[in-house]
């Protein structure tokens, strides 16, 4: 087959005709449920002999007597019936089918090694699998979806993954996070397609700009590691392996059944292909924020816009952690600095602790675009950080009046850090601090306000300056990374 | 003096009769704020020449006018008005004030520098000062406060913290984290009254358990010292040191104008001491949380109850990060458990990742509670973490019956791990993972319900089982520390 026939192997599995779901149910299972929600409905068959009807949609007894051709099926049935289901799916002339059920060789049980086994062969070069132990593929444009809450909306990122669970997260927290997604693959088990049939797909594939990978073990590592250089070569790719630890390693064996190698083996194979490591799916998910929201830095260094004096020393510490630096500014900034931010109280320096700042919101002379400017354009500064840790302490001042105040301070941050993109393309992150089970309406409220606003004009929002530095640290090491390469 | 006059001067401190504020104000001053709204109202006097009145309490033009004696003064007016507030409360009788005003020698500027050397110099002998450039006392059982929104509930939680905005997010925080405290004191610049005068004092506090220290610098290393092995010896001591990089050091000079010391000599100085040192806030406050709430493990083997396979092999890799082991479970807990956890799409081992036990909330016949207990009665482990992550999953299964089946879950959860704790003594942690910006109330709702529900029994619960996890290797640091000690 040539690469192009393959690319259109693929591409007609992310974007079937008909889509049958067999061992479908109006409850139990989350594929119909999500199915259901899409574009996807009109071009559904459910197959359940249990069933008349699901959902509106008629329901078959089996594969066999749905009255249109399928060219995709999803198998969600007890891991034993399954071989049969594949059966009649070949009979039926179905092209490929995602095997969402478990109880293969990732059991590390005789019998399922046996069941595995016994699929694979009736399988091979009769019909295209996905799985089995896996959640399948979530694609906007043509429908499949994953979970019921995830957006129709189209984006650029691709995931490939071999845990369900991380394809799930990704979709659920899709919204939350700010991301689209043009596919995410969760493969599981990978008895036919793996990940590097996914990643040559992806790597060709237009709609795709970055891509995200989850993987725990390899059966091919030549072809592997082609299949990395070549995509990290065309587009950023960001990778977690799963299972680098000892114990993490015996986890991943009874997870997926996979080998897994030593962590160096992993950690040299992605440095050579210039693939981007991250330890877990927090970093992975922030790391995507950032790539896909910001231009890349030229250096390490980092200016932060602050509101505390203490919390200043802290993040500074921890910015050095992370490989970043915090530069004193240049005589120039801070002489302008100086002419706009009243002393008492503040450290006119970097990080700049100045909680007046938060104030300056008047339309002119001085406010807190000025200030973000005049930071940005330092010579000693690479990437700009602006935290917003003060919705309490404006709202024990301001009161009732503080939903004007943040509309104005947004607008004046949003005037800021526009103008920098623009004039100095330097990236510009945000932290609007937020704790996850604070029970403040009011502050969840405007935390969110401000965090939509920020990102509706394409800039990444983290809720912890934690989670922004370790983004930035991920961001500088790529570009180092790609500079070298 | 001796040790305990100057506990009693100190203490007498945290509990003043009647209290003045001096540039009290009904809008910007949180001082006043907080203080109206604990029971110290009645007591408090404020001073401004321009109100007649705040807040429903007649405003005094000086201290002097005040017709009571006062014992403790808060000081908010400008920085060069100090030196005659300072003479004027001297001259009342004042017999401590808090300085909250900045504006001295941690401005690097000349003018500030010889404001604190005069202010030194009238107060000395004379009047006992906090600050200036603080937060002061927060203290729920006399009433003083630092932000009007914290707990006027007694707890044993006590905090030293040069740097105000760590003592305003500890008490501003308190609430969410489950943390109560018996003394909270931010110090500033200590021209007077010094980290070592407050370590002291609550070392012999019978209400405070455990001390949390932010410091940024000492002007005597041998008291600090001589101090910190005294307090550890007595109750634990966790500790961050502000400044401790190249940057952070620079930035901390600028913040509280203070020698800052070597990384290294810092850390041994902690060690020595037998004082746990943490890197950051996050930290700190996660792991005052773990100590306040649960017992030290015995060792660093964990086991954790969790419901994603992929997740389970990323976690056990992030736990051998934080210097944790994740053991294998011995034959007898595999057996045990395999006769109540579903073997398709489970992963029977450590982690145990069983999405199904969510759903085991019937009374009896190998409930959640059943498996909770078999896990943590392992030999090989030492502490149990158990997982939320499921939310979502369980309300796309079971819809409108979410409310009854989380309550069930709740129960049969409690049930387990309160049994756990009596009958084997093993520290347990809760992570309930909740995404900061997550905007889906009901997740919000059934989360914290959960969150309150073994909050109330006394369990520690993070929305992150990073923060978990950091939090047992910090428990599990400070017990290896104290036996070594």
């Amino acid at each position: 087959m040539s690469d192009r026939e393959k690319f259109r192997e693929i591409d007609s599995i992310f974007h079937p005709e008909n889509v049958a779901i067999i061992g479908a149910s109006p409850v139990s299972d989350i594929a119909t449920l999500a199915h259901m929600k899409t574009k996807i409905r009109d071009r559904l068959y459910p197959v359940n002999p249990r069933y008349d009807e699901i959902l509106g949609r008629k329901c078959y007894p089996s594969i066999i007597d749905v009255p249109v051709s399928i060219d995709y099926a999803i198998i969600s049935v007890n891991a034993s019936l399954v071989p049969q289901v594949i059966a009649d799916c070949i009979r039926k002339g179905v092209k490929a089918a995602h095997i969402y059920t478990a109880g293969f060789a990732e059991t590390g049980l005789p019998e399922g090694m046996e069941l595995e086994k016994k699929l694979k062969g009736l399988a091979e070069g009769k019909i295209r699998l996905i799985g089995p132990n896996c959640f399948g593929i979530y694609c906007p444009e043509s429908g499949l979806a994953i979970v019921p809450e995830s957006s129709e909306e189209k984006g650029d990122v691709g995931v490939i993954t071999q845990s369900g669970s991380v394809a799930e997260s990704f979709s659920y927290y899709g919204r939350v996070k700010n991301l689209r997604f043009s596919k995410v693959v969760s493969y599981g088990n990978a008895i036919d397609l793996d990940c590097p049939d996914f990643l040559e797909y992806l790597t060709e594939d237009s709609d795709t700009k970055l891509i995200a990978i989850y993987i725990e073990g390899s059966k091919d590592g030549a072809r592997l590691k082609k299949a990395l250089s070549y995509a990290a070569s065309r587009k950023p790719v960001i990778a977690i392996k799963g299972g680098l630890t000892e114990h993490g390693s015996r986890v991943a064996r009874s997870h997926t059944a996979q080998m897994t190698g030593t962590p160096q083996v992993w950690k040299s194979l992605f440095n050579q292909c210039g693939v981007l490591q991250v330890a877990n799916f927090d970093e992975m998910v922030n790391t995507v924020m950032a790539m896909d929201h910001t231009a890349l830095p030229e250096g390490n260094r980092v200016a932060l816009i602050s509101n505390s004096g203490g919390f200043s020393v802290i993040q500074t510490d921890l910015c050095a952690g992370e490989g970043l630096e915090v530069p004193k500014f240049s005589d120039m900034t801070i002489n302008k600095l100086r002419r706009l931010v009243p002393l008492a109280g503040t450290s006119i320096g970097n990080p700049l602790d100045a909680w007046p700042v938060y104030y300056q919101v008047q339309e002119s002379g001085g406010n807190l675009a000025d200030i973000i400017e005049i930071i940005a354009s330092d010579e000693n500064i690479d990437t700009l950080v602006v935290q917003f840790d003060q919705f309490r302490y404006i709202r024990r001042m301001l009161r009732s009046a503080i939903g004007d105040h943040i509309k104005k301070l947004i607008e004046v941050m949003l005037k800021g850090v526009c103008q920098v993109r623009k004039s100095l393309g330097k990236p510009v992150l945000f932290s609007i601090i937020l704790d996850a089970y604070s029970d403040d309406d009011e502050e969840r409220k405007y935390s969110l306000m401000m965090k939509y606003a920020f990102e509706k004009e394409g800039f990444p929002v983290y809720p912890t300056l934690d989670a922004t530095m370790k983004s930035i640290s991920y961001l500088y090491r790529f570009s180092q990374n790609r500079r070298k390469l």
